[in-house]
């Protein structure tokens, strides 16, 4: 079967699509150059932040990641991964801009979970807080009856300063305690797991101390993408 | 003055435009997503290998790297970098195929080294065969009267085997070893500096223990890209 050719909506953030990029080629079983797959990516930094159009009013991110996705659907993409969890807010309108399919890191991340900890039935999630208050993994996660709980609002104004310091290329040992506190707020409130559920996050967070499996909803992404990609989905 | 769109025309291999698109990413000063570039990749591993062309009459790569440098080019791109030294055999032709600038990585590392390190006369290069077989970096080094000099066969042996290795996803330190160990009988024969003149080479070997410089060509070629695309070159 033809391999598909990979389109990467990046930018949000930068260093998120690089993460995913890794990801994608750790995932695939190559041992030469031409064994990998042909990714094109659009590290479009300039679209606007999504926390800002939602909690302030700021401008809106959809319009620039539906010319995005056209972009890498004209480019010759077979289908196109979001490496920004709270970008998928938008997942609905820039799905229906193009005609490859337009995997979510949700649906992504939850098949993993059934998968690999199939016994789950409360899940924590270190997420920015767009993606806590839009419910994506709520509403995903509960069509497998699994709650998802998230930090107390001291708890994630740690998380959310935790984002900004990996935006701006803080990824030391500060910033992977800020969330590791947070997740194990998570875990004393009875998660079975802790999903990394921001982009930023699984760059800094590792499983390290936890008594729980971290979930890297960037690497669920890129497992499923990987799949698709050598029709093995 | 307005940015430029970044393009790299990438897969030759995977993790060397991972390398590239992370160095990019450092070199650019910016706290916030927006504060990046636009970094528009492709990424096309399906491009045949460079080496085998040459050596052993394979494919002729030069069209699908004009293939690519084209799709940048449409999709916006008003610079190119192509993180393969190797590939650099074939900057004419894809320079010529697009009215955009395509940097070049062995001037790139030559500004770098007579900015640096500009007593430097003799400088030792770890690069594929190809690349030294074509003398593109011992041409245009001597512009500068600046001596190139090369590992011996047995060691040049180590040197392709090393990069295969990374190419294959190992990037331990037997891997690293064996590019140290050529890198050190080019010191002993009066480099003054060594250069890591195949993107897979400085994922692995970095500074330590050399008493002479490891010049990052990678890292060169980033950083002009970097000053070009802000309108600072």
């Amino acid at each position: 079967m033809k391999e598909k050719i990979v389109g990467i909506l990046g930018g949000m953030g930068p260093e998120a699509t690089v993460d995913l990029f890794r990801k994608v080629l750790k995932a695939t079983p190559a041992k030469t150059d031409q064994e990998h797959l042909r990714i094109i990516i659009d590290c479009n930094s300039k679209i606007p932040d999504r926390m800002a159009y939602i909690l302030r009013g700021g401008e809106d991110p959809g319009p620039y990641m539906i010319k995005s996705a056209k972009l890498l659907e004209s480019a010759g993409c077979e289908l196109i991964l979001i490496p920004c969890n709270a970008a998928h807010n938008w997942h609905g309108v820039v799905q229906e801009s193009v005609n490859i399919p337009v995997l979510h890191i949700m649906r992504s991340t939850l098949d993993y979970v059934t998968e690999k900890h199939p016994k789950t039935e409360i899940i924590g999630l270190l997420a920015a807080t767009l993606t806590i208050r839009a419910g994506l993994y709520h509403k995903i996660f509960a069509e497998k009856n699994i709650e998802v709980i998230t930090p107390k609002p001291e708890h994630q104004e740690m998380v959310m300063k935790a984002i900004w310091e990996v935006k701006a290329g803080n990824t030391g040992p500060d910033v992977s305690r800020l969330l590791a506190y947070a997740a194990e707020s998570l875990v004393a409130s009875g998660a079975q797991g802790v999903i990394a559920g921001c982009t930023e996050i699984p760059i800094v967070l590792k499983n390290e101390g936890l008594p729980v499996p971290v979930i890297d909803a960037t690497n669920a992404l890129a497992l499923a993408a990987v799949k698709e990609a050598l029709g093995r989905a």
